[in-house]
């Protein structure tokens, strides 16, 4: 008992939302560059923590996302990070397949603005056609 | 009208949660440290835009954050993303003093998971005493 509480205890300690998530940001562990921003719930969290891989929450397909599992594109988890108010985590990450965006792209925030407009400023690194068939 | 149009016109395209707002990740851009996450919505974007320094939205305070008026810990902005779904901002920023965090650290992720457990890894840089007063 005293172990399974040193193992989930860390758990209690973060400010879920009315809807028992946080927003946790991916950062490549080795260029630095944010990769994703996804939500995680209490059992993602845990399930990250124990397996050593992403997994997040899906809002829109409420499920368990671990992330990858159709692309192979996990993120192997070097760091889990809370911030000082306990309500986001950061995940530092080896993005495998150098792919974290469903566009085929290495991140997400591939949109700049730029003269008062989101212009696309990342390659497509695969085509997602071939990433997701 | 052309241009007004010209000016906002990005901001339509960010996908507002149902309480018109964005979570918005400040990343140093000199170091590449995720400082903090924070919420945004359509004014203190358009602010941020404008004036060049990160303008957020304080959700207990419920007004407009100009990120470092009372610390003078500006942030400088250099590059605005948006992700695919467009329902996440990244700043790049030039975090002005070195400190993001309200506690005097350089960063808000300064809790490492470790033997199940938080464990504060980053060094008070000031007093938030000497900060705030």
């Amino acid at each position: 008992m005293t172990q399974a509480k040193a193992t989930t205890g860390f758990l209690d300690q973060v400010n879920w939302n009315s809807d028992g998530l946080v927003p946790a940001i991916a950062q490549d562990y080795k260029s630095g560059r944010v990769l994703m921003m996804a939500w995680m719930n209490r059992e993602s969290l845990a399930l990250t923590a124990s397996e050593g891989y992403a997994v997040y929450w899906s809002r829109s397909r409420k499920n368990l996302w671990r992330k990858g599992e159709t692309s192979g594109f996990l993120q192997k988890v070097r760091e889990i990070r809370l911030d000082c108010d306990g309500d986001t985590v950061l995940l530092m990450v080896e993005q495998q397949g150098g792919i974290a965006c469903h566009t085929g792209r290495s991140s997400c925030f591939y949109n700049l603005l730029q003269d008062g407009e989101w212009q696309v400023n990342q390659p497509v690194i695969q085509d997602p056609k071939a990433i997701y068939n």
